[in-house]
Formats: structure tokens, C-alpha cells, sequence
């Protein structure tokens, strides 16, 4: 695979007579990819019914003439002011049971059967007008499904929605309330159609009540995507992406994967720094101007796996953004770096956001490769030295990783659901396994919860899924090299509830969770030998061999040489030590990398990245800061 | 009396079959009572008007063949969805105006007179057919009154009965206004229907007017309940009691416990050690997994008083709970220390909740005697070794205390809207003085804010009661002992409004609140002589003697050698100084105890508690980590 | 100009019998002034059309006839319960769209026309029957607009004011979405009545949809007084005032201010201490009880300039308040000090808020001049000092000061709608300019953004002013003193977008805002030679000098000799090091005050003021703690 750069563009935005220049530009700095169109509603169908495709007819044909492939975004996260007034009841509702008004992006309900319908429409007709146009050579549906807090919706659609999915899931109302245990508070249901939204009750709702309204929601990003999806293949042949957000686990990324041919994500390193990742005041001043060192790395691995193999950056972040807390700099190198290891990680394209900056609206002090007035803003010359430097090295062919990571939306919901103590969950905790795997220099494949095959890794992870689908607890019995599962994993139903026998009810590990303890930050479970368990404890029992205590004596791990379950929640360095001597013992060698420094493999190079903000010293080379090695294995 | 273990349980939640089994490990492990019964409305009434009783016959008839005594608990905190059709206004409104919708429990308006007649009615139907049943020992109203916040309700049910309720009360728009001091800010009502409930104004309310709708709502709950108590009492003689929260104070628990023969409140002391008590991340980590030393007493003492001498704990912590931010599991012997300072303080009975961990719903995280497998959980045998070495002990009999605390809910309810600080209130105040005394090794008597004769005390506590009862303010100016008032004592006429003359106004104590002070953390108020008050300071006139100065030479301590008043809030080590002088001074003999160490007499015994995580040593004895110590007096 | 003394008083609150001696007691006491009426309009109009105007009169005789000249405030911040009933959509609406109800006070909406009219009506009734009233020799409108966030509302009537104005604003919606730029997000709009107010939406609204509500919302302020100025001016000829909230930038003070005579700000230095001033422990400890040292003359100067140099204390803080999170009382002193730091400023008067505190309704632990009691509160004494001291002093003639601040409040809303980091904005960067000019010894004249004339000052600062003004714009370039400006001045246009070229755009300063980065507290930008910036740092571009550089060796100031532009936020230490420095170039002669010790000159005196709470060495003379010094020039 050759990996190549993209940008996205907002010829709206701009004087026609700008176009022109625009795509010289881009192509002399060696970009392959133009994403264009996905806000551009009102500017498609101005008034209803009345088209105005003649500008975006020509924005393609100027593109594409310089020499541009477009990637060509389905307007849907932004309906025009008058379908408001078409459909009233379309603004989603927010929890609080407040509608979302017009006036920003995606002030649509997934649940909104007319606006789905709108949505397809818009789809089809761009479908039927460029699907053939040789300078479209991808799409993208909609844009970042969730951002903004928008998967869950509390109006009237969804409700009647919901309903409706209750009813052909359950058949019958009895059904329902055994299933969930509403017996419990007396909240027994005669009628689906009694069956509300789990907000604003005086408690909490009923957790399957809560896990149901979590999937059914889920389905209906999955249901509006592939209505655009179906739309779009009957006139193209060209592969159609969605831009994902990261560190959004509202829907089931997997699930809406399974319709498009290119997962893609949008990634923001310092912005997600400040606002969404764990990590202390000195943590975070070290890596203000870089992004956590792993948690790019995370998202490329996990839609390599939503991609089934092919995923792109759809939004590089290429200078200050606007939305974090605090909104620095990136340090000179970082905007090469993080393409670099996006290719490295298998990305197909990486695509800087945005080609200029615009001077006006919400993200005006967004950067872009441009600064407002034209001038190069200095991502630019990062991206042209990417460019360079691709077309240089060639093909690059991805490499199978040692270690498995299996990461699921489902167990997601379920602990935030579920959580039994404060400010941990599902997403933290396999976060910090992929952390110790980093630092130990190994390579990780993220693998779907229905991942039925683990025969080429050496090591497996399984931390918090609380639930294990079939095929997988198939593949963990019969697994043959070494895997590592709990806290927590496959301690719940499919309905949110305790199994009996008690969990995990693997074949072949005799281990059951008998008790459970959460544990607040002022203290931590001692191991014996040294090390400590944070958050999350529990109390096992079982005939399998203990191999590993804590201080006062009782299982911290329990299992075989195949599989083995945590009792609790490693703080970062037992968890390192735990992955490294599992490693050894798998036959890998781990090594033990210093914070800033991080590998990824191809199957022809190793490459060496620097995040932190000063030269690293790596086997004999001296990295700069920022700076990117790469060297033939 | 002989004190007495039970436990709640669900037989609608459990297989017939298994009913007989559950009864007889129950007697086995020596449980006296088992409540039933008060989540159970959708089984006993499935639909309005067909009843399905049949299976609490059973279920009351395979317990009480067993050997149990059954408490049934009404199920009002549960109405059925089919309510809600009938009276869809029902529903409580939070104080941002949102229904509180059904899907959890406690969802009904205390205001709403459908509903309560609703209450009335199930109570009937309940008290006709179980009321003479031999096996049904005792009752229980409703559950857990103002559990997650729902006395207060800003629903039109409300307001019309608050509307009511003022024109009873103050049978003029005149007088209101008058007694309200309306003309402030041009406030003054022509009609009582003008009158809203006190939520979503500008800025606060008048202070008056929130008071009144506090004891408005708290009415309310007294009148819920006495329809239910007057059922029963028509057709059953056992004695009738409800399960109240512990620091909650959003009801008058003296008022409606006049109408009950038992008080019976819940004891989580993990869950409310990490959720709703003040202490340092130290003192948190220690008594993490025992619960703070003196909570559980403060309430045994208070229930004690609401029950009139008669009190149980209804729901005893058996293993990690559900609902605090964290959920460790208590120390080896707690479930066992809790029971018997339970009965040290005079309680009848010590129910364990639950029998077995429900595998499903909103608790399934919530600890039980058994496990959701029906192994035995770790506090099984913690109750049985109770009920043995309570059976070796025989009869306790109570022992009145030498100090007296009076506590006041219309204080706490003053001191919250009226807190002239941020921070700290009535309740935080009352229990400093109560630790005070437990630190000295006292025992202590609370006494409700209408006590008229203090004469059996040695020492009298009454802080932070704004407003003082006739017979109260009689008792103090007649009392020979020694009686500690203050801060802000007697500060505020019964319509929250400065009295003229300036308070306390107590005969024989003259004393004045010239100024009043209230300081943020970060500064105190340096006593002469060393110790300092917090967060609140009065500037005192009067000529009385002056008992103790500040460090800046104003009157710290004023009064008589029989009554004398605080002028601000003493540090805990001050406030213990302050009681351990006071007391030897009245010819008690105080101790000055290790945190962890706590004392309790009965008649004829004298118990030690250690809630420290480590041995320590009592006079000679060394009392293990979770241990209790008894010796006769 | 003689400086004169005050009171807020309520006859309304007290027997009639009493006012006579009230009266006598203001005049032994000093006072001149007496401000009453502004909360009793259910006084005045009990029923919509019956007046009660009888007790006003006399209380207005008796007032007068003691010697005090009355200040008359209109009654609108409460209008009475029966309004409600009229106008029902009168109440403002909050920002989650919920109405502001009755019961307190302000409970209306600036955009309603219907209340906007009663508010004209009753300022006519009484204009027409005390405009002549020779006791009546002030007025003041409605009362402290803005308090408790009362000038956004979200109400029909707002939207529909708002649509108005911005169709008279724009012309045609083409013209509005080309200005806003609401091509971005396919915001455009077909017709004014579409366009909603900017709350409640997904995610951030436009920022010039965001400011331009601001803009409506302020002039909806403007209008509403204007329109009782307008009565007032037809029947009398005393000056009109309205009493200022200090922190308050909701509404431009400036455009109120161009209708009224005298601009009057109520000043509760420990109130806003703890509540509205940053600040760490160790210092708001050591300032408890007298406030921030540079907070009260920061809003003299600017009330000053508001009230085009007539400006007065409409309330001082006379002891404790009753709204801060705590509320201790002032040092012994600080009554004084702070009328004679008034007074230094230039303030014609001082009021003191209240004269007796009021033992009833939501400011009951709101001291005044006198206890509830009637009794002297320590202010009484302080007052009667002030007004010795003042008669003896004679003529205070004010000075022009040789350093300009220009505030600016459309500035303020610019960085509240566009903050780009959290935590800080204009007016805690204008009061940081202004601290840095205090600890200097420097006085200070805060000019207006339309700012003609500059001429006067030695030193001009102009930080954080997103747009500048024409004549501003034109003042800048022409200035022969120092002007220091930015970080972020005029790098916006009016409609708070980017400029082409980028700004600043200032004739003879090529400097250009080429990148801008916001920064966490944790981290700063340090400068070459020692100190740093915080929060804020823009990369420069540009051929003008560059007079200093980071540490990093990019431009930190560059310019001319008159102008230059700060590329970052100066900390406290490095911003009086520039003030310092830039005084010493301009010819001033600045010192180094100690935290504690602050002077202010008039044409004859010098005056200084000490803070601190212990006693100061000032050249040579010993200032007490809380003590106040003046000494002729
Ligand atoms: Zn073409
Ligand atoms: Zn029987
Ligand atoms: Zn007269």
C-alpha cells in the first residue's frame, strides 16, 4: 500500500476564483485526497426541492482537473434551517428533556423516521449525480456520528422508536419484565407501549433498561448510516468511509464498520490531551504541545480493526484547534510525526483539516495548512515534507502483531451503566492495557468482541468485557497461547445480570468472582512482591491454580498457562510488569521504553517515534524532538 | 430485652420452591424476624382491582411455619406503572420543574391526594387480611421516607395543598405577609392561590417562605403516613414502624414518629463514610471498610429518641453495597460490631439486608447474607455467631445517659436556608458535639427540640438550635446542671426572622448576638488559651460573665455556672476540650479515647468497640482490629 | 467639590413613628443623602390603578424636613404579584428555557414592552407628584440592573425584539448570513423570524449570532432606562443615577450611563472578595476583612468615566453581608477607608447600604448602620468619623490621572463567546493592567473604547480590545505618549470574525497575529531576561521592532516607541515590571508598593491607604492597619 495525504476543503467557503489556485496548491504539496461537501447542505438545496448542484459541479471538475481524487461527504450533519420547520420533532432531545435547537451541527434525532428519509434522499441524489463522476473516488457518510453527545436522544421518535424495537426483541411484555428483572421495584410493564426512556426517573433506571435504550440507540446510528450507504452503492463503485470520532463509544463503531469499505478517524492529539485522557498536571505540561504518546497509536489499531483492514485519518489536526480547554501549539515535527505513524499503523491516507483556516463561524481559531489571510501556516510545510518523504520510502505493507486486544462498545455501555465506583470504566481500563503493551514495545491488534479466531497471537487481553459473545469464549478455551482476562470480564449476562454459576464461565478456568469491592484513589490492594491493584477488586474463588497473590494473601491472579483472569486493576507499572513477563513467557521480547519513545512495525521497517519534547537516544540514534526514525527490520 | 437478629426478603423474587429452604437456613442461622413484602405492589395487585394475593399467604405461611416472625411492609414506594395511567399528575416535580418519571421507585407526589388514598387503600386491603395473621409480628409503612430527595415536590398537587395549607395557617393574605415580611421586595400576595412553591425564582426566595414549605412538605409525609398507621391499627395489634435514612432530615422524623410504636432506620456505615460525611482522605482510607466510629451511634441515639425508647435497624450493611461512590467490602467482624453496638445502644432488633444478592435489577452489586448462588456470603456467619453469643448474654436492659444533645429537623431546615456560610449547617454542628462526647467516652440521650425536663442530665447540649420550644427554653432557664448552648441558639424568631431583643433570649442568661460572622476555611478564630472556632463567630454584648475570650479578647464562652453559650464553632479537638471540662465540672469522670476506640453502657454491661483497622488495647484487654469487648458494670 | 455622605433607607420597613427620630439620627450622624423607594411599588400601587402615594409623601416630609436630601429610586426591579397576573409572559426566561419566577425581586424581562410600559408609567405617576418636591434632589432608576444575571433572557418576547432588531440591523437575512458567515454549517437563514435565540443548541451557536444577542440584549437595558429618564427629565430637574454592579459586564455601562447624570456603583469589597476575584487562599486570608486592594479603585475610575466624571457610591457595605459563600465582617477601619478611597476617586457620594438591618426576608444577616435593635453598629461610628473628617477637609478637587486603561464591554462579551481557553477573559486582563499600574503607585483614568483623545496621558493601555473603534483606531495612531496594547487587540472585526489583513491593523505598527495559542495554568512562556507569559501567547509577524523576546527568542513585544503590542498575558510580577519600565520611558516616576499600601492623588492631596492588616510604613509616617492618610501634594 502507498500512503498518501488528503485535505479537506470548503470550496463554499470561498470565491470561486480561489479554486483554482486552492488545488495547485494542494497538489504541489502533494496531496492526493480533497474531502469536500459534508456541510454543504443549504447551499445543495437552498430552499426544499430547489437544487443548486451547478457550484459543487464545478468545485469537483476543478479539483479533479488538478490532478485531486475527491472524497465526497453526504451533507446530513447539517439540515438546513427549513427542514426544521418540514419536521419540528426532529431536533434530538437531550437528556434533561430539553429539544436541541437549530442553530450549530447535527440538531437531528437518529430515531426521526422523516429525517432519515430526508437523509437518504440527499444521499440519493448525490449518489445518482456524482456516483459515476471519475474525480469521486470515495465518500464519506455524514460526519462523526456522536460528536457533541448525540447518539442518545430522549423525543418522541425515540421513544415510539424504542418501543417498537422492545416489542420485536421481546415479543411480549412478560417476556420483558423477566428479562430484566422488573419484578424487583415492582416495575412490571403490561404494554409496551408503557415502556418510557430511562431519564429522569427519581433513581436509577433499571440497568437492562438502560443497556436496552443504549443498544437500540446504537442501532439506529447503524440503521441511518446504511440507509446513505445503500443509497450510495447503487450509483458508485467507489469505497465509502465515515469519519469516526475517537474516544467516542456511543454507538457500536464495529457495527456501522460492517457497511463501509473505510473506517476513518478524526484525530486531535492536543485537544484530546487536555480534555478526554487521564494523566497528572506534570503528564500533561510534558506532552501539552505532542498529544499522548499512545493514544493515537489506540485509535489506528482499533479502526484498523473497524475497517476490517482499511482505515484512513480523515482529520489531522494541523496547528491550534479551537474547542479544548486550552488550545497550544503543536511542537514543530509533531504534524509530520502523527502522519508517519498513521501510515505505520496501516492508514491508507491521512487528510489535514482543514486546507484553510476560515476566518469566520464556530472554528475560526481552528488552524488549518493555511492561515486565513493564505499565508502557509506552518503545518504545511510538515505535510509537503510527508509527501516527500512517502513517495521516497514506497510501499508499505502491514504486519500481523503479537498481542490481541479485544475491545467492545457493549462492555462500554455496561460499566458506564454499571460502574459500582466512581470515574472508572471499560474504555480506561483497556486503555491502560494498551499502555503496558506500548511501553513494552509490542505491537497490538485491536480485535472486534466476536473475534472467533486467536491462533496468531502469542498473547491475548480480555480486561472488563464484561460479557463474552460465543464465538469468543470458544476461541479462549481453546486458545493455545497465553491470554489475560478480568477485572470484571464475563461476570454479567447478556441482560446486565449476574450469571449462575457465577462468572467467568470459561471451559477449562475454574474461577468465579465470589465478591466485589471498588476502591475510591486514597487507597490502593498491595501485591505480594510488590506492585498494587487500584479501583477494582474481587474476591475469587475456584480450583484453578493462584499465580499470583496480593500482600494479605488472597488470589490476584488465578488460571492456567493458557488463561488467566486479574482480580483487579493494575495500577500503569504493575500492569507493565504483568504484560512484560507475560510476553517473555510467550516467547516475545519485551523491552521497557522510556515515556516519550514508541515503535510500530511494518513488515519491512521499524519505526521510532519521539514524543517527548526533548532527543531520545534509540539504539545508537539520536531522535530529535518530535522526531520520527524509521529503519529497515 | 432481648435483643433479636432478622433480615429482609423477596419472596417474589425467588422460586416457590426455594421459600422453605431460605426460612429454615434462616432459623439455622438464628434470625428471629424476616420483612417482606414492601416492593411488591405489581404482584399483589397486578392490574387496579384484581389481587393476587395467594402467594403472600404462602409466602407468610412457609416463614412463619418455619419459626419466623414476619414484618410486612406496606408497598407504597412502589406503585405499579397502572398507576400512573390512573393518576398521571401523580408523579413528584424536582426543584427544576421535571416530572420524576416511573422506572425506578419513590415515584409519587406526597401531595397527591389520588395517591394517597391509593396508599390508604392497599394498607386496608393488607391490614384486613394479614392484620390478625399470627405469623405477622410487626409492620413496616412504606419504605425509606425522602430516599433519593423526595420529600420536596414542586408538582400542582403541591402547591394547591401548600396554598391550603398557609391560608390554614395564617387565615389572611395580611397576616402572611406580615408574618413573612413581604413588603421587603415588594413580595406582599393578595391571595393565598398567588403563592408558589419557592423554586425557580430570580434569586432566593423569602426565607420565610421556604421554611413554610418546608414544613409544609414535611406535613405532608406525617399525613402519608398516619393514613397508612390508621389502617393498620384498626385491624392488627403489632407494633408498627418505618425504616428512616440516616442524615437525612428533609421530614420531621420526631413528628412521624409519633404515630409509630418502633423507629427503624437503615445503617450502610461504608456507604455513608465515602458519601455524606465530612473527613479528611486519611480518616477516609482508615475507616474505609468500618464506617466512621461515631456515625452509627449518633443514629442508634437519635432513633432511640424517635422511637420514644423503641428502635431496630431494619437494614443492616451485610457486604459491599451498590450506590456510594465507592463499594469496598467491610473488615472481617464489622457485620458482627455493628449488630452489637446496635443493641448497646438499645436497639430490639438488627435486620441484615438482604437474605440473598439479587442477580438482577438496579441492586444486583449489593451484598447479601447469601450470594446470588445462595453460597454463603461473608456476613453470614457474622450473624450467626451474633445470635449465639446474644443468646449466651441474655437480657439488656438500657441505661440513661448523663448528657443530653438535643436535636431539631426545623433547625437543620433553617440552617439550609438561612446558612450564612457555604459549607456547614445544623446537622455537621450537632454531630462535632456528639464526636466530642463519644471521644470522652459519654454516653448521650438525644432529645427532640420540645423536651421539657432536662433534669435527670448532668450536662446539656443544645448548639445550633435557631429556634427554641417553650418547654425547651423553660427547661434550660430552670436547669441545675450544666447546659451548653450556642452557636447561634435561640437566634431566630419561628418565622426565621431576627427576634427583638436580639437572642438568646433565655431567662437568666443575658447574652446577645450583637454581629455575626462566617469564615471560610481558610481562616480561624484563635482562642486565648489555645483551640480556635471555625466557620462561624458572634460577636456576644451582654453581662453575663465572660467564661472564655478569643485570642483577640472578645467573649468566646458566656453565661452562668448553669447555662452558658458558645460564640462560635469550636475545632473538634476544642469542642472535645470543651466537653471533657464541662463534664468533669458537672462530676463526670471523661475519658479521652483513641479515635478508633468507642464505649457504650447498658444497666449491666459496659462494651468496647474498636473500629480501628489494628488491635488496641482497653484497660488490660487487647480488643483485635473489628472487635467489640463487653464487661459487666 | 465637598464629598457628602448617605444612607439607603426604608420607610416602608419601619412604624411611621419612627422615622422622625430615624431622620434626626442620619443627620447627627453626618449624613446628607437618603435614598429610598426602589423596592416598594406594592407599596406605592397595592392594586393595578389605586395608589397609595400618602405614606411616600410623608416620608419624603420628614426626611426632608430633618435636613437630608432624598435620592428617589423608581420601584421597577420589583414588580408587585398583581403584574404577574397581567402580563403572565412578563417573567424573563433563563438560559435552559425555564421562567424566572416571582418571589423574589428583577423577576422581568427587558425585551417585554408590555412591562416595559409599566415601568414608564409608574416613573411618570411619580415624577409628575415629586419631580418638584424640593427634598427630592436625586433619582435613581430601577435598582442594580443586571444582579442575579437578569439581563440575557431567553423569553418570546426576546425573540421577537431580538428578530426586530436584527432585521433592522441587516435588511435582509442574505445580508445577516454573509456577515456571520453562516455559510460554514449550512446556518443560513430565509427569513429573520426563523432565526432563534442562541441558547440550547447542540453545540456552540455562531459567535456573531452569540454577540449580536448580546448587543440586542444591552440595548434592550439601554432602552428600558432610557425610557424613565425620559419621564423623569419632563418634571424635574434633579440629576438621575442608577446604582452599578462592579463585575458586571452584561450590558454596556457606558451606553446607560450617555442618559444619566451620575453613574453610582454599589461596593461590597469582602463580598466580592471571595466571591468574584481570583485570588489564592493566602491572600483573600490575608484581605478577608478588607477587601482586594485594587478591586474598589479599579471601579471608582471606571464609574467615573461611566458617569463622565460624576460618580457616587450608591451602597457601601457597612459590615457583613448575607451573599457572599462566607460573610465576615470588616476590620475596624475599613468603613472608613474605603468612603475616603471613594472620596480620593472622586466620588460625590458615599451611601451607606443600609441604615438599619432589617431583622426579616432574605437580607436579614445584611448589616447596617444600625442593628435590628436600633442599636450603633460599628459602621455608625466610622461614618460619623468620615463626616467630621470631610467638613474638615473642605474642597476635594479631582486630578487627571497620567495613565489611561480603556475598558471596553463589547470586548468582555467577545472573550466570553470566544474565550479560546478557559479560565480568563477581558475584564480579568484589563483589572490585571490595572493592578500592575496600582502596585506602581500610578493613577489611573479608564477611558471608553470611542476614545477620541489620548493626548493627555503619558501612558495608554489598551489590552485584550478584540475590535477597535474608529476614533480609537485613529487616537492610536496618532499618539505621542506609550501605548502598550494586545495580547488580542483589534485582531477581530465588528462581527467578531478574522480580519484580512490579519490584525492589528493600526497605521504605523506592522505587527500581524500570524498564530495564537491558548495555555493551561500548568505550563507559561517564559521571557528572555526573566519573567513570563500566561494563559495567552501570539506568534508575531511583521517589520517592526521587536522590543523584547521569549526565552524561546520569539517576539514577546514589538513596535514603535508609541505603540506596541504585547504578544502574551503578562504574569502580576512581569506586568508591573513592563508598567514600571514603560512609566520610566514616559517621564513618570513609578514606586513599588507593597501588596497592602495604595495611593490615589486629587489636585491637593495625596492619599494613602492601607490594606494590609497590620501597620505600614509610609515614608516615614506609620499607617495603622485599615488606616487611611492624606497629606497636601
Ligand atoms: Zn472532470
Ligand atoms: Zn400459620
Ligand atoms: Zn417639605
Amino acid at each position: 500500500m502507498n500512503p498518501t495525504l488528503g485535505v479537506c476543503y470548503y470550496p463554499e467557503h470561498w470565491p470561486e476564483e480561489q479554486w483554482a489556485e486552492d488545488a495547485a496548491r494542494m497538489v504541489h504539496t502533494g496531496l492526493t485526497w480533497v474531502r469536500i461537501g459534508e456541510f454543504a447542505w443549504a447551499r445543495m438545496e437552498p430552499e426544499p426541492g430547489k437544487f443548486t448542484w451547478e457550484w459543487l459541479d464545478r468545485a469537483i471538475e476543478v479539483l479533479g482537473n488538478a490532478g485531486l481524487k475527491v472524497v465526497l461527504g453526504t451533507p446530513t450533519a447539517t439540515p438546513p434551517r427549513w427542514m426544521i420547520d418540514k419536521y419540528p420533532d426532529m431536533l434530538a432531545v437531550d437528556a434533561e428533556g430539553r429539544p436541541r435547537k437549530f442553530g450549530s451541527r447535527r440538531h437531528y434525532c437518529f430515531s426521526h423516521l422523516g429525517y432519515r428519509e430526508e437523509s437518504r434522499r440527499i444521499t440519493r441524489l448525490m449518489a445518482e449525480r456524482y456516483g459515476k463522476n471519475p474525480h469521486v473516488q470515495a465518500w464519506q457518510t455524514d460526519n462523526e456520528y456522536s460528536c457533541h453527545d448525540t447518539t442518545l436522544s430522549y423525543s418522541d421518535a425515540a421513544r415510539t422508536g424504542f418501543q417498537d424495537w422492545l416489542a420485536q426483541k421481546y415479543q411480549s411484555p412478560d417476556a420483558l419484565n423477566r428479562a430484566w428483572g422488573n419484578v424487583f421495584w415492582s416495575m412490571d410493564y403490561d404494554d409496551f407501549r408503557q415502556i418510557d426512556l430511562p431519564n429522569l426517573t427519581v433513581t436509577e433506571p433499571n440497568h437492562p433498561h438502560q443497556l436496552a435504550f443504549r443498544r437500540y440507540s446504537s442501532d439506529q446510528v447503524v440503521a441511518f448510516n446504511r440507509a446513505q450507504v445503500d443509497e450510495i452503492r447503487k450509483h458508485s463503485d467507489a469505497p465509502i468511509s465515515h469519519n469516526y470520532m475517537g474516544r467516542v463509544t456511543d454507538f457500536d463503531h464495529f457495527k456501522v464498520g460492517a457497511d463501509l469499505d473505510i473506517a476513518a478517524w478524526d484525530s486531535y492529539p492536543l485537544g484530546f490531551l487536555l480534555d478526554r485522557i487521564e494523566g497528572d498536571d506534570a503528564f500533561k505540561a510534558r506532552f501539552l504541545k505532542q498529544g499522548h504518546p499512545d493514544n493515537q497509536a489506540f485509535h489506528h489499531d482499533l479502526y484498523r480493526a473497524v475497517g476490517r483492514g482499511r482505515w484512513w485519518i480523515m482529520e489531522q489536526q494541523p496547528g491550534p484547534v479551537n474547542w479544548a480547554p486550552y488550545n497550544p501549539a503543536p511542537l514543530p515535527g509533531m504534524c509530520r510525526l502523527w502522519a508517519w505513524e498513521a501510515f505505520a499503523h496501516g492508514a491508507e491516507a491521512v487528510c489535514y483539516f482543514r486546507w484553510r483556516q476560515a476566518p469566520f463561524a464556530q472554528e475560526q481559531m481552528h488552524a488549518g495548512l493555511l492561515r486565513p489571510d493564505s499565508q502557509p501556516a506552518p503545518a504545511l510545510a510538515e505535510a509537503a515534507q510527508v509527501a516527500e518523504e512517502v513517495a521516497a520510502l514506497g510501499r508499505l505493507e502491514p504486519q500481523k502483531a503479537d498481542v490481541a486486544l479485544i475491545f467492545d462498545y457493549e462492555s462500554d455501555w455496561a460499566w458506564q451503566i454499571q460502574p459500582q465506583g466512581a470515574d472508572f470504566g471499560f474504555f480506561r481500563l483497556a486503555f491502560d492495557a494498551y499502555r503496558a503493551c506500548r511501553r513494552a514495545g509490542l505491537n497490538v491488534d485491536i480485535l472486534p468482541p466476536d473475534a472467533a479466531d486467536l491462533s496468531d497471537y502469542a498473547v491475548v487481553l480480555a480486561p472488563g468485557l464484561m460479557t463474552l459473545s460465543d464465538p469468543l469464549r470458544a476461541a479462549l478455551a481453546a486458545y493455545k497461547g497465553i491470554a489475560l482476562i478480568g477485572p470484571r470480564t464475563d461476570t454479567k449476562t447478556d441482560e446486565l445480570s449476574i450469571p449462575d454459576p457465577l462468572g467467568p464461565n470459561i471451559p477449562g478456568l475454574d474461577v468465579s468472582v465470589a465478591l466485589t469491592e471498588s476502591l475510591p484513589p486514597i487507597v490502593t490492594e498491595p501485591l505480594e512482591g510488590g506492585g498494587e491493584f487500584r479501583h477494582w477488586f474481587e474476591h475469587f474463588e475456584g480450583s484453578a491454580p493462584v499465580l499470583r497473590r496480593t500482600a494479605a494473601g488472597q488470589p490476584a491472579i488465578m488460571g492456567t498457562k493458557h488463561l488467566r483472569t486479574l482480580a483487579g486493576w493494575p495500577c500503569p507499572e504493575t500492569f507493565f510488569g504483568l504484560i512484560r513477563d507475560l510476553a517473555t513467557e510467550a516467547g516475545l521480547t519485551p523491552m521497557d521504553l522510556p515515556e516519550g519513545l514508541r515503535l510500530r512495525d511494518t513488515a519491512s521497517h521499524r519505526f521510532v517515534f519521539n514524543y517527548a519534547p526533548e532527543a531520545q537516544e534509540w539504539q545508537g540514534t539520536t531522535i530529535p524532538a518530535a522526531g520520527v526514525h524509521w529503519q529497515a527490520r
